[in-house]
């Protein structure tokens, strides 16, 4: 009868239901719990009393538009038109659904690399079209030869996700081309980058699909302010892909939203004239390393990560438990709660590993690492 | 090859696009001109430097879903529960996309009652469904007959906008024992009855589908408080529906938002312990009334208009232009920008009517009234 029949309360609910239930230290469902920018809030708190609250455009405020086009050439060198190629939508999620939708038809297939975050597939199902999972390879690099075996004249989109939730995966030179060469083998296919994590990188710079010419035209790269301003809140993101894409992408987004909340868009218009992009990067990476020298006291193995603010650790060296078994472990006797990462595979995979958000103020992991020890 | 090959810009963006262009005052797209309840943007302004920049949960702020229980227990006397039955949505728009998405499947039809606003036909094909388009009758009441005519096993979804736009018609007392009898005959019909301008009605008070107990089990009601608090760029609307509804709607609400602003709902949270809704209803028949007084003065023909902030006029006594034509004659020649209600037609019937947008200051119904006597 459902259209959606395998949809439950998503595992990031769940933890963070079960975290306040046992007064555990949140370190699943990822969002700071740090104070937003004050000069931020300043912005939004002066422009409550303006004329900010009626309807946008349709496509955004046209001088952020700008803007973003701005930091798009400044962060990737490519130039983009404002009108045509930008799209604000109502958090990244937003835009994922409105793309997949304008985009894929009923009966064709779409391939996504597990494990994977999970607002990928909902859009596929409603229409009428097939998500086709394929696993990366276990140090979570794509596996190219899986999915070239899986690509065909059906496959429409190819979904990609670098910097990479849940895993903090970057993705290297060698897969883009390798994805350039599928993408040539393959007229009709378009690439969904989703790039929420753009600037959250570390030791490597983030390669953008935006600096990969041959690519851009047959790509959607999609971005969140809210994961680049710690605003998860105000669920604001954009779509960058090329007119032609655009305007069937912005077809969907007319009927499914409309615009974006006017304040918020005026408030980082304005933000972005002083915000400076670098130093997330040089925040979290900060945070990577203290979370990281905390928690190798513990018995857990860290994997490396690149990227996001997410950090994953095995646990296999102490336990035979499932990872679901042993996150609710984790968060009822020693009050932390993470992630199992087998809820982020279609198939349920167990690799005995766990998500860590680490986006916290630093006694929050201080105190996290601690109960941790007793592990 | 487009999903959506007849999807255009829309009316509202070109028109009041035209308006800018031509300095015109624009009485087209539906938003108020005038400053929102300083006490709601003093409570957004104090907000700004609370905790209250992360995700909510996923259906909404639970507080906040509480007070809207509150409140529909106050209008229309129906119970409804916090957590199962309403959910918090990126405007009206998003709850009518979702809720379309949620219910409709591939090769079922859906019953949109022309003249329609524009929002409901994209759903409906992306979902590979089929709209069935009935016309209303001449004086824009639900024409029985022709709906009954057209309903069958396979309609799963009939439409309604009540109060209506364009058209400011409410819907009576049997008008509702008419659904009630259809929803009766064909068990697996639903209905879909867009509210948005519930508390913007004038001599008639509005009957709400939550009022009628044998339809609310069978019904999905949009909410907007866009409309209701003269906030239309917050993009804040609600979905209140039975549990075994809702559950689906929240399955594709979870995948196409995940959740809503959350400063935008602490803010109308504070604010409903303090705004009167009955004031609003009072302010906009005060606006109707000075602008039907004011062009009762021109050689346009008013409609009755029962509710919204909307007003249908009819210029055959004075052209045998089409409706669209005479839109633009009326932005370029006299300054003043309306919306062709032949555009909410899907066979685009020209009535040679259009629509003003009466949610203006004083000062700017004069205005256009003054400009019109030249008409
Ligand atoms: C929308 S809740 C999930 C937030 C998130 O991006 C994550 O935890 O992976
Ligand atoms: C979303 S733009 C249209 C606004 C509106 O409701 C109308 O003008 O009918």
């Amino acid at each position: 009868m459902s259209k959606l029949p395998n949809v439950g309360t998503s595992i990031f609910t769940i933890m963070s239901q079960m975290a306040a239930e046992n007064n555990a230290i949140n370190l699943s469902q990822g969002f700071p719990n740090f104070p937003v920018d004050f000069r931020l809030t300043e912005i939004l708190s002066k422009l409550a009393s303006e004329n900010v609250h009626q309807y946008t455009p349709m496509s955004g405020l046209p001088s952020l538009l700008e803007k973003i086009a701005i930091l798009t050439k400044q962060s990737y060198q490519r130039t983009v038109s404002p009108k045509g190629e930008i799209l604000i939508t109502a958090g990244a999620t937003e835009g994922i659904f409105a793309t997949i939708q304008a985009l894929v038809k009923a009966g064709e297939e779409v391939i996504i690399l597990d494990p994977s975050y999970d607002c990928y597939e909902a859009p596929i199902l409603l229409s009428n079209a097939k998500p086709i999972r394929v696993s990366l390879n276990s140090d979570f690099t794509p596996n190219w030869e899986k999915i070239n075996n899986v690509v065909n004249k059906k496959t429409k989109l190819i979904i990609i996700n670098n910097p990479h939730n849940p895993t903090g995966k970057t993705w290297s030179v060698d897969d883009f081309l390798q994805l350039e060469k599928l993408v040539d083998s393959y007229p009709n296919l378009l690439v969904l980058s989703d790039e929420v994590y753009e600037y959250i990188t570390f030791e490597k710079k983030h390669i953008s699909i935006n600096e990969r010419s041959k690519l851009y035209e047959r790509s959607i790269v999609i971005s969140s302010f809210g994961k680049s301003l710690h605003i998860t809140g105000w669920k604001v993101g954009y779509v960058i892909a090329p007119v032609n894409i655009m305007i069937e992408i912005k077809k969907v987004h007319q009927f499914l939203v409309f615009s974006v909340s006017s304040i918020a868009q005026h408030a980082i218009n304005e933000y972005l004239d002083i915000v400076d992009f670098n130093s997330i990067r040089t925040f979290y990476q900060e945070k990577r390393t203290l979370f990281r020298n905390l928690m190798s006291e513990t018995k857990l193995e860290l994997l490396p990560c690149e990227g996001t603010y997410f950090q994953v650790a095995s646990y296999a060296a102490i336990s035979d438990e499932t990872d679901i078994d042993f996150t609710k472990r984790l968060v009822t006797e020693f009050g932390v709660a993470t992630i199992p990462i087998s809820t982020f595979y279609a198939n349920g995979d167990d690799h005995k590993c766990i998500r860590f958000c680490f986006a916290k103020d630093d006694k929050t992991l201080v105190q996290a690492a601690e109960r941790l020890l007793k592990l």
